[in-house]
């Protein structure tokens, strides 16, 4: 998949930002035998209008959070902003030790984010 | 569709919540014909762990929202919490005018939150 559109500062539009996880982070390098981590990536950003309606070129914001936006830029006190949450993830493949110590591999989904939008 | 569990203070786990939300205030009474409003409700709570493992009974959170919990609870500065945000939502149909004043019947997707996650 394309790289996310990252780097940039931690303000602007609601989109994919890199974030590097390590195993040993969350403590799970104990039973982990490889990677060592991978490229997790993180949704940040603002979802007012007009971008919770495209969410920057991603994929189409809900109906439920256009609604949400709009009533946001009418009395900004009467509902929050949608939240810029991962809307497109991939899997990852990870060999570990189960718990009788049998080396297994197996694929987690929804780990990496690649797209973010407004929900 | 069950009454999503309202009710209760701002505050605590991630969860549906009430919100009627009258066309008028959206500025969209001049074309829509019906209903004058509904009941989109919305999502708000804590996301932090165990509840980003389940959402309260909800759909079971993401693989990469479970990680980021994991990572806040490790070391807080190191990662936001996962989003409470919509996780199942119900179309409403809307009579109104189109642009050339004819009456029009629509089902539109997404606009009724039943049920919340953290993503």
């Amino acid at each position: 998949d394309a790289e996310p559109v990252l780097g940039g500062g931690p303000g602007g539009a609601c989109r994919a930002r890199r974030l590097y996880v390590s195993f040993r982070e969350v403590g799970w390098h104990r039973w982990v035998i490889a990677p060592r981590g991978f490229l997790a990536n993180y949704c940040q950003g603002q979802c007012a209008l007009p971008v919770a309606l495209s969410g920057s070129g991603g994929p189409p914001a809900l109906n439920h959070a256009v609604l949400r936006a709009l009533m946001h830029a009418a009395a900004p006190g009467a509902a929050d902003l949608p939240c810029c949450v991962p809307a497109r993830l991939s899997p990852i493949s990870v060999l570990f030790f189960d718990n009788s110590d049998n080396v297994v591999l197996r694929q987690y989904e929804d780990m990496v984010v690649d797209e973010c939008g407004c929900r």
